[in-house]
């Protein structure tokens, strides 16, 4: 389903270079029965030993994309359609590979929908929000004839930096917050600003795909991390930091996507330290740390840190008015520079009338009762996916907050084939493969319990796990 | 104020490649007293010739950036602050350098705003809108819980569609239009999924400096191509699409930002022949055109396409809501797939609620007559400007339509100088040099009239006029 590009022991760096290759012929760079680079300036180009290049002209050559002539050299194998992926019907046009298999599902109608980690429609204050939108037009008439400035909205950034102050004691100024549309748009910049071709990052393994695709886009290498439900090998990390020097480690800590996981607080202080040492930004996702079910998460690494190596990304609207796309990002001078000008760029400014709207609903004494409500919800949620999983024989640890439950299925079902039989049935699901960097995982699955009504979700799990057992070798 | 970019013969590509090594490092990946990669080398992964990188390597030398030593080749020199730009206060994070002056202006709040090419809120129908608002939440209760399809909602897709084809006669089908949040996140987009390091790109001469850092940021080489009140120089176009094989060409061909031109009617077809002919995709931006004076202007280039070769961005939420950032994207299969895919990974879509929004009040029978009152007052407000330059000696092309008069100023006045001036008397332009993919065009200013209040307009400029007559030698 997805390429493994991975770049530990594990995963060679030679499908790494693989990979770049095949992207150059794909975009045309290099066609059939060019030249290829020498083994030595491709090895040069890249900063990989020659023997790493070597290796992927064998592979290639191997697969018949690439063949060798005269022992002058290797060239690029004419007709393979597989490369051309469309470019050469209708225009032409020369393009970046680009993937988000995760969007790709979620963009099927289903029935049964547990691919979204989104929250039911129905447990939102809809009504109430309509409310608040009226008020927004009397308070500021003129709203949607006005650009917000680029940073966002200082009414809004001075509240968040209230909040975050009372919540979890975070000294940020208004000054250190900036607005994005969503949390994705927040790691799309922050990609921009930092990574660049062949440049190393940390991800957590599994990790949130979409974040991959976006790191793969900008042409960098992807090191796993493992995440348990202790959190991380600290000393595996510190030798991954050493070895790889990677630019940053993308990280979901609490109530992570897709495992549930929280990494204890103990190891938070500890991991801002090897960041500081090893000159890692850490970016901190964490858009699940108001749905916990049983005690608070531990504080963000943000709050560890002093010098200014963690950027946390805070996206609350999920809880609230999904629709809305406001996200919160705090990070320190001179970096939050580079994101106000990389914001700038991407689209001038998050529009005003969502950052009012989001404003005064989250100072509103009902925001609590809503959050409140909505965590006893999605525990009931959680616990009827787990009924209906007690006696399949698969294999989770029980989340304490999230939307999503991180399953192991028996190595005699293929969760491929489950992936497929499902969708014809109008159930989806997120096959763990794609979560994993290294493209493995292949007996994982992810369930969001978030989304479908509880009906919908006991008859729907109860419907897979039918599915599985027909499945069964 | 801004470092020159283009690479046509004016402006030597040796600058380019001064600026890619900088950028490495400012980047810090090339550190004080690193060899530098040799000539040979650094010609073959930049595709130039040995000469050029020679070239380079002795400006950066002059300029004290790099130095020479035993023969053995060029290294970095110490201690550059000018370099460091900042990234080794703090967290010392290595990042790419992002520009937008542009923005960086805008960002400055000033009582004389003629920097910003927005419509005046008071000259939109606020009032109105709200009473929208309030339809939408009821027709659509559950909007604030609800994500946007990634290409954009479809009740939104199938009424432009419709809208496309009464008003220029596209055969545009839905699934030809993407949704996005304002013109300027279509740009980023596109050139995300065109544009690599060394790709080279045709824009106009001048043209909108946010799109040039868009552009610089993928590593791209600008290429101008002249526009005047005649349009292009087609066979100067045709030189520069054999010549330099550009993957695209930025265009802004209705009411040009920031001369006001309009390339005319018989060129568009021309265009888009060569376009195909050269395989070169044409982008053509076109917020402008419902701002017309006299007659309509001409209809999109993309109007002509039938291979597939023009991508066409139409935003007219400026002229109806600015707040609410709408923007369409029309392209042919299978470019539009790789666009979905882009703007899933940017920030999987576009608020819903603002499309609601627009939706409605596009198709409300009031736009016409918002149109119709908003052309007129914005054609007084360019008068005013043009009778209070009357006397100033000052030389302009009266656009026939868009938000924008471009000047050109008396040798014996300095743009810039003005431009410190004004700044301190809070008044803001757009030095011409911004706009000029070579960073020339210093006697030449933007004046935006669209923003200003016709009292606050006609002060304004006449005060800019009087300091200009101040600086005059």
């Amino acid at each position: 389903m997805k390429k493994a590009t991975g770049a530990d022991q594990s995963h060679p760096l030679f499908r790494q270079v693989c990979e770049f290759i095949l992207n150059r012929m794909q975009r045309g760079e290099w066609k059939a029965h060019d030249k290829l680079p020498s083994i030595r300036l491709l090895a040069e180009e890249l900063k990989v030993h020659r023997l790493t290049v070597f290796k992927a002209y064998r592979v290639l050559t191997e697969d018949g994309k690439v063949y060798v002539k005269d022992k002058s050299g290797y060239y690029v194998s004419p007709g393979d359609r597989a490369l051309g992926d469309g470019s050469s019907e209708g225009a032409a046009v020369s393009t970046y590979s680009l993937t988000n298999p995760l969007s790709d599902i979620q963009r099927m109608p289903v029935q049964y929908q547990f691919s979204q980690a989104l929250i039911d429609p129905n447990l939102l204050p809809n009504l109430f929000l309509s409310d608040y939108v009226k008020k927004v037009f009397d308070l500021y008439p003129k709203v949607m004839g006005t650009y917000s400035s680029v940073q966002g909205d200082e009414e809004l950034r001075e509240t968040l930096s209230r909040h975050f102050h009372d919540q979890h004691r975070l000294q940020l100024s208004p000054q250190e917050l900036l607005i994005t549309s969503g949390a994705q748009q927040a790691i799309n910049l922050i990609a921009g600003i930092v990574l660049g071709p062949m440049d190393n990052v940390l991800v957590e393994r599994p990790t949130y795909s979409v974040a991959m695709d976006i790191f793969r886009r900008a042409g960098a290498r992807l090191i796993p991390v493992e995440i348990t439900p202790q959190g991380y090998d600290l000393e595996a990390v510190e030798e991954l930091m050493r070895r790889h020097k990677p630019r940053m480690f993308y990280m979901n800590p609490t109530h992570h996507n897709p495992t549930g996981y929280t990494v204890p607080a103990r190891q938070r202080k500890l991991m801002v330290e090897l960041a500081e040492r090893y000159r890692c930004l850490l970016v901190e996702d964490d858009p699940f740390r108001d749905m916990y079910f049983g005690e608070k998460p531990p504080p963000p690494f943000f709050a560890y840190d002093t010098e200014g190596w963690v950027i946390y990304i805070s996206s609350f609207s999920k809880y609230v008015a999904p629709g809305l796309r406001i996200c919160a990002v705090a990070c320190r001078y001179p970096f939050m520079e580079r994101l106000i000008t990389a914001k700038s760029l991407a689209d001038n400014g998050t529009p005003l009338l969502n950052q009012k709207i989001f404003l005064h609903y989250y100072t509103s004494p009902r925001l609590q009762g809503h959050l409140g409500k909505l965590r006893i919800a999605l525990q009931v949620h959680k616990e009827i996916v787990e009924e209906e999983l007690a006696s399949a024989g698969w294999e989770w640890t029980a989340p304490e907050g999230g939307l999503n439950l991180w399953v192991k299925l028996p190595e005699s079902i293929s969760v491929a084939a489950l992936f497929d039989r499902s969708m014809e049935q109008s159930i989806s699901f997120i096959p763990g493969e794609i979560c994993d960097p290294l493209g493995e995982m292949k007996s994982w699955l992810r369930l969001s319990y978030s989304f479908a009504s509880e009906g919908v979700l006991r008859e729907g799990i109860r419907r897979l796990v039918m599915l599985a057992g027909q499945l069964e070798k």
